[in-house]
């Protein structure tokens, strides 16, 4: 997953694993403290381990990077805590990747950010995943056009991503809001599929800005997603196209990625910038993964080096030097055990090949490379070993 | 540091952040408490940030990993957390790597873990450091012969430890040690430099040993050490062999890498089994690679596309995604802009080519290609870009 970032443009930040309390509630609100792993130091500061990377990489935006050329593309990984009780797929300790596109303001943007979620999925070889594509701005939008506070935004989405229709009924009745229009919003919220479900929005800039989108998916490799405007995410920071990946052989806790484009660096003090991003979970990556019949492997030992009897030891350990220099992963015989033991213990690594190092062949200038797979024995002389095992 | 590792037959592991409290004074006593970062959660547990990994991972080794084959040689990298004034060199939060052998008992396994050691330095590129190579178990089997009890042992460890000569006379004296044997240890812990130091010492167990690790230390490619029979290391569980590395260019805080053989997996509920590893301080080590003139120096970008007019956009996408595609890095300017200020930022964020989409060159199936350094500008056709790039 790195990798795959580095390659599309993004560089690593690190970020450390507490912080001040303040900073966490500051971005997702008081209530989040009930969720968190939050304590006091000796020092009497109140401090929490971070239960996200969103908000570190914003302040350290704002304090380190924000003078840096545009667009900057940051990623990060590394575990996260959250105090809720744990089931599968949700646990205490987790990890997170993330990345952030701060400064540029365009769809292809977007598109990038989204590009970069797959790509990653798609190359550790995940198979089944759903991308879905809203646009939070088409809410946001219309209720701006019939005068709703931004305290009364994020009441009404609430209300919409939670699908309490009811409710979000009463606060559009509250700012005389049509029926016809709440029916509107109450059934575009409903809306998923192809690109052709958004003809019946009215939204002219959303519309034309996720067919952009879609179109440079589609240029940067990623040809199935589909539009869902009832990703309404009930945060009040996301602003324009939300996104969602979904592994749907993890059952009830499927969401394996959420970003979006949203607002927060005024919030932690820096001028207003465009900023777009997601956070992927990785243990639940792994776990879908392992349902699809993937099983984590040990890298095998290329060459495990086993000395017969005492006189052999040192050559053994300086043939064994000889190979790790060569690039190769080497092991040796550190318990002075028999051929055959020493055998058995190579195979039960798993090592492609054994050296074995005994003391007449030694004083012929000569060893043998046993193949541990096929158990063909073959004489090499010392001073070719490297050359050998290439072949 | 990773990949030495595993060149050598670690395999990887990961710990969990924080842990009960009680598994790290278990291992270090009570006193760690006010050294740690360590607080209640919402259950009321007693939990800790761990303050380094060696205990998590006897922890694991009992409960998991005890019947694999041995040697098992595990590493490990990651947070760890103090409670104490920061200052050069020495962070609240500090990243550790380490590793363990565990099972096997002989001169060449504690050779093997000064080797990972040393060459995890070199690899890196550090020059200028320090090998020193003790054995705790001299010092212990002469109080033994003295009838010292455990609790003795530690306590006359810790004064020659902290250079207490005096305490230690006073203990030794409690249990009629000969003035002549504590003058013999106390300048025994003097004794620094090649191995004919040892000469002087009785103990022919541990001479023999400490000849056969340095010659099997020779084997394996580290040349460069010297024996200092003064590392002493006050805590309880070394047993044997015992080392450190230190990075004079750091001045007061100069040890960047401490192990040796030590007796933990019993106290954490397992059978009695050789153990011997090392923890290096990864934060210490970039430090005084930093002093040596080393810099961090981000991967520049292979290929940045910049698109001229909206008509070449998602060519331009699709030429980004094709170059990812065959293994490069590339970005494409997500900004729309000029020529001129997309070169600008090209060479800002230091790309090796770019590639110019222009609407005229596009009808004709061309691109140019513009390497930042000589700005040397080449056509190439649309199908030859891949090819193009490696030359």
């Amino acid at each position: 997953m790195r990798n795959v970032a580095n390659r599309h443009g993004f560089s690593e930040i690190q970020m450390p694993t507490f912080e001040d309390l303040e900073l966490f509630t500051r971005k997702s609100g008081p209530g989040i403290v009930d969720e968190l792993y939050a304590f006091k130091d000796k020092g009497g500061r109140d401090i929490a381990l971070r239960p996200e990377m969103t908000a570190q990489v914003m302040r350290f935006y704002v304090s380190d990077l924000s003078t840096r050329p545009k667009p900057l593309k940051i990623c990060y990984f590394g575990p996260c805590f959250r105090y809720e009780n744990p089931q599968a797929g949700r646990f205490r300790e987790f990890f997170q990747f993330g990345a952030e596109m701060i400064g540029s303001q365009t769809p292809e943007t977007d598109a990038e950010v989204i590009t970069l979620a797959v790509s990653q999925l798609k190359v550790i070889g995940l198979k089944g995943f759903i991308v879905r594509i809203g646009h939070i701005g088409i809410f946001r939008d219309l209720l701006k056009q019939f005068k709703f506070s931004d305290e009364e935004i994020v009441d009404a989405l609430h209300h919409l991503d939670k699908d309490n229709a009811d409710e979000f009924k009463k606060c559009a009745q509250r700012k005389t809001v049509p029926a016809e229009t709440i029916d509107q919003i109450l059934s575009m919220r409903k809306l998923k599929g192809g690109i052709d479900v958004l003809d019946s929005v009215e939204s002219e800039s959303a519309k034309s800005y996720l067919r952009e989108v879609t179109e440079y998916l589609s240029a940067l490799g990623v040809k199935d997603w589909q539009i869902d405007l009832g990703i309404i995410r009930g945060l009040d920071y996301y602003s324009g196209l939300v996104f969602e990946i979904d592994a749907p052989n993890l059952g009830a806790e499927k969401q394996i990625c959420g970003g979006g484009s949203y607002h927060l660096v005024p919030l932690f003090g820096g001028e207003e910038v465009f900023t777009t991003g997601f956070a992927s979970g990785f243990d639940r990556i792994l776990i879908a993964l392992e349902n699809e019949g993937w099983k984590h492997e040990e890298k095998p030992l290329d060459v495990y080096v086993l000395s017969i009897g005492d006189g052999t030891r040192k050559q053994a350990l300086e043939i064994t030097h000889r190979i790790r220099r060569s690039g190769l992963s080497a092991d040796f015989d550190s318990m002075r055990r028999s051929l055959s033991k020493g055998l058995k213990y190579a195979s039960l690594i798993s090592a492609k090949k054994t050296i074995i190092v005994g003391e007449k062949e030694l004083s012929n200038g000569i060893v043998t490379v046993r193949d541990m797979a096929s158990g063909d024995q073959l004489e090499v002389k010392i001073e070719k070993i490297e050359e050998s095992l290439k072949s």
